[in-house]
């Protein structure tokens, strides 16, 4: 038994109440070389005649990664108390060692209940509580500026024909909320019932980041009225609507910056800024805390209590007068989490299911704690995703490890709410990624659609629109049918379809890897739960594959063609299955 | 090299700011498995033609447990953002392995930047910032109804003559706040400069743990008046003064319980307990959740705004009306993370320097992030201690290595100021532990007042009072001075008095195990800044042993004796030294 390889820590990924009843326990183990894992548990001052009450639960391991095995159980807390240990066997032969937080035993320490792990009381409001609605979304990013220009009239100076050049980093199009109204219909074909727009508040730029008035849209996208017409048809048709939040840092022209400009020390403003010295200088780098070194961006001091309060109020009044569903927080983790603490309360204080959406591309745990936000945009996935199918740099073990080691960072309740993307506005597009090969893109969307979390598209990739880094990702979209790709509109279409109608697809399911295949390429994986399996299939080879299907889904339904499905099935180079039991 | 025992994970004792300008990284690996780690890191930001700008600091092995290094490095952030991994090194002849957040990689993955480790920014309100004060403090325990009866008039009905029996469970003293007045004298004469009381406010039982009233005082200890002369006149000595806030659930005379227990469902308190039926009842357990099955002490619903505000009030009351300078919360891992966050805030707020320590036995990370409290009572590092000593029960190596666990377990910041106890109301007393030997209790005591953090004496154990398990521990204080061990009180005094000498022995000064010796059972250990050093030797065996000191002790001064030391130095069974250099 390797010692050293074991871990466990409660109170973050290894134990935490999954809901106001139920505990999850796991434990990390070297892979492959324990066979037995149990929890022994109890409520720590429930004793008879001074031994105390223990009982016993088998673990399973859920996840395996490149190094480890992850151990889980699912237990009813009594008493909402909780301290265990566990108890560790290597083989059959062997004598069961047990693990403590404090090392070591031969037998349970039944007298040194210090030594238990704990999870000591099961408060409610601790519990991550994500909103539920967005286990069953499926999210659709939209760039406004160009998505759609649907009203000529508040285009910018010097708005290009649509589409009419590629991006760059200064030119308009002229997309605007009437153009996104003018294709809800699309959207709701399309069968997304989430949209996410990165910045929509006055700003210089064509992307926004940049805000000048956090209170007001930003005019060539329309008015309020506008606004609150678009949210309006949106949630008519069951559709949600997230905005973007940039509270790191406000645009140059932000008035208290402007201020700050122009009365350096003595502006009212000078503590809402990270002023290292006055005057303020911009080369070679400012001499103020900003977004990178973009003297356009100056961060925002989140300690004052004053840019706290405007920056609470204006994450309230966007919920409270427009109704809307979502705040993504652009470059999240350079925030203060005191600031973020408070966020969620008052957001929540005003509109209780609001999804949190934290930009953070690296391990999120300290964020994902219940107590800040309910997800972070999960790259991690994207990375692993696309090392399988667009690079096809790592093998199917591998990327069944590089899974599985996301999932296993992370509460269970964390996974079914991630937000699962696999390009943005900061990243290039899905088919540039796989140089322009739809199947493998079809394959990544697959996967995406099939996985646990909260999947979100890009505008345009479901139509097969290519770009690489910024500004390429940032086209305008294809609204011409005949420059669509139809068939991946389709494939798109199906897929969303069947993961509305088959609810194990969705956020909720549990996911497994069955198998991973490194000669001929493939992968399966279940999302199940107590009731029901579905079982996917991908083949990741550019060979027909005759797949072996586990022994239960003998006569189980093939979930694209309705058939029933024997102990094999075929699948094409580059395409895949799924099956339900 | 064991991949598997290498660990790392940001924003807990891995990753954490020191202060507003300093990271402090750790990296777990195995035990003596690798000669060199050196961290690389930058802002993430800062890059010169197109190569991003790294920097690379030498770790060292600031601890070993049984299992594990502990590499450490502090590093001044650029720009405030950090991102890093760790190259480490086997043994000369070996390339380097680069670690990262997502996995091994042979050479710095300086194109893909999204695997690096991060900390993101170090914003100022999230490092933990315990009251300075607290690591120069020695506390004293006081268990009031135990300490000194200094005035009959206030005595119970059924007072028993001061130590005239073994207390029971039941049995009165008459101890108050005109005894604790009456002997502050007393307890500057010892040293200590910081007093813990545990509960005085309006209460049943003779511990007080079972609150009627919040807002006042026992009525056997005497009234606000006479508490704000005791807190006065502590003030005046340079004493400071905790209390003990037992917040995770009232006592059954608590005015809201009754009103529960009168008004059943219809109550308009019924809320502010865990009621899970009504009719109360209370055999075979309460129906209702209690502290452990005590029906007496029913569980507050802190998620209850109302308790929470009422709480909050009570805790702010003491601060603002009396100066308190400390809350230590009793059963304090039982209650919600939300309410302690609030509770921070608030008590904060009235007196920015108050010491926040919660009691909690075990594993207590998830409370010390810099938003919950200051400390925990270290209960760990009495066991090892105690295990070492007492129980003679582990050898000087394993010592080392349970007490390095503790340390590497928790961020530097956190350890200056850890609640180190070696005994208190629920345990047994340290005499008692060691079966009345006087020299193994000294040597604790001696390795408690030397040790980083801030150590707390429980009253009486200065002039070698014994006990057992609740209520054994809890005998009345002695005062007849022939009755005192006058020999322990002394060596108290010396050893009190060279910490408050030395700022070094106290919560600042570095802390690393030198040298462990298991065939003659001695320890060797240093506090050190970057100029000075001070080396404790405890002979833990019952054999004279002449120690070789490290070469540059050679020279140095004894500082018991003030004598120059050589390479050798002759300690007695059971004995120790202090040199400093």
């Amino acid at each position: 038994m390797l010692k050293e390889a074991i871990d466990h820590r409660p109170k973050n990924n290894y134990a935490y109440p999954y809901d106001n009843e139920t505990l999850h326990i796991k434990l990390r183990t070297k892979k492959n070389d324990l066979s037995q894992v149990t929890l022994v548990y109890g409520d720590p001052f429930d004793w008879t005649n001074e031994e105390p009450n223990l009982y016993e639960k088998n673990m399973h391991v859920a996840y395996q990664d490149e190094l480890y095995d992850y151990w889980f159980a699912a237990i009813k807390t009594i008493n909402r108390r909780t301290h265990y240990v566990f108890s560790l066997t290597e083989n059959k032969n062997a004598k069961p060692v047990i693990f403590t937080e404090r090392g070591y035993y031969n037998e349970v320490p039944k007298n040194y209940p210090p030594c238990f792990f704990k999870v000591p009381f099961l408060n409610p409001i601790d519990v991550f509580d994500a909103p539920t609605w967005v286990k069953d979304t499926i999210w659709y990013q939209i760039f406004p500026e160009r998505f759609g220009n649907g009203d000529s009239s508040n285009d910018p100076e010097g708005t290009l024909d649509w589409g009419s050049s590629v991006p760059s980093p200064t030119n308009f199009f002229g997309g605007d909320f009437q153009g996104v109204i003018d294709h809800l219909d699309y959207l709701e074909e399309l069968g997304i019932n989430g949209l996410y727009f990165t910045p929509i508040f006055k700003a210089k730029s064509y992307h926004k980041y940049d805000t000048i008035d956090y209170f007001e849209i930003d005019p060539q996208f329309g008015d309020k009225d506008k606004f609150r017409e678009l949210i309006g048809k949106c949630h008519e048709k069951g559709i949600r609507v997230m905005l973007d939040a940039v509270f790191n840092h406000s645009g140059y022209y932000f008035e208290p910056f402007q201020d700050v400009l122009e009365n350096g020390a003595q502006s009212k403003y000078a503590d809402w800024f990270h002023i290292q010295e006055f005057p303020l200088q911009f080369e070679p780098r400012p001499n103020y805390d900003t977004f990178a070194f973009v003297p356009e961006m100056p961060k925002l001091n989140t300690e004052n209590p004053e840019v706290k309060k405007y920056l609470l109020d204006v994450a309230k009044y966007w919920v409270e007068e427009f109704d809307i569903d979502g705040w993504r927080l652009d470059v999240a983790n350079e925030i203060d989490h005191q600031f973020w603490r408070e966020f969620r309360q008052e957001v929540k204080s005003v509109k209780e299911d609001v999804y949190i959406l934290g930009e953070i591309w690296h391990d999120s745990m300290p964020w994902l704690q219940g107590d800040q936000f309910d997800a972070v945009m999960n790259y991690p996935f994207t990375e692993a995703t696309l090392n399988f199918f667009a690079r096809q740099s790592i093998n199917s073990e591998q990327f069944a490890n590089q899974i599985n080691n996301v999932l296993a960072a992370y509460p269970e309740n964390v996974n079914e709410v991630a937000f699962n993307l696999l390009g943005s506005h900061d990243t290039p597009r899905v088919l540039t990624r796989t140089d322009g090969d739809k199947n493998l893109a079809k394959l990544m969307y697959l996967f995406q659609l099939t996985f646990i979390g909260t999947p979100c598209i890009y505008y345009g990739d479901e139509i097969a629109m290519t770009g690489g880094e910024d500004p390429g990702c940032r086209k305008c979209m294809v609204w011409d049918e005949d420059e669509q790709d139809q068939d991946m509109l389709e494939f798109f279409k199906e897929m969303i379809a069947l993961r509305h109608k088959e609810p194990l697809l969705r956020g909720e399911g549990q996911f497994r890897f069955v198998e991973t295949n490194n000669d001929e390429n493939y992968v399966m994986y279940e999302r199940c739960n107590s009731d029901e399996r579905i079982l996917v299939v991908i083949n990741n080879s550019a060979h027909t594959l005759n797949v072996s299907l586990p022994q239960d889904y003998d006569g189980s339904t093939n979930l694209l063609t309705n058939q029933v499905v024997n102990s094999n099935i075929s699948i094409d180079a580059f395409d895949f299955a799924l099956v339900k039991c």
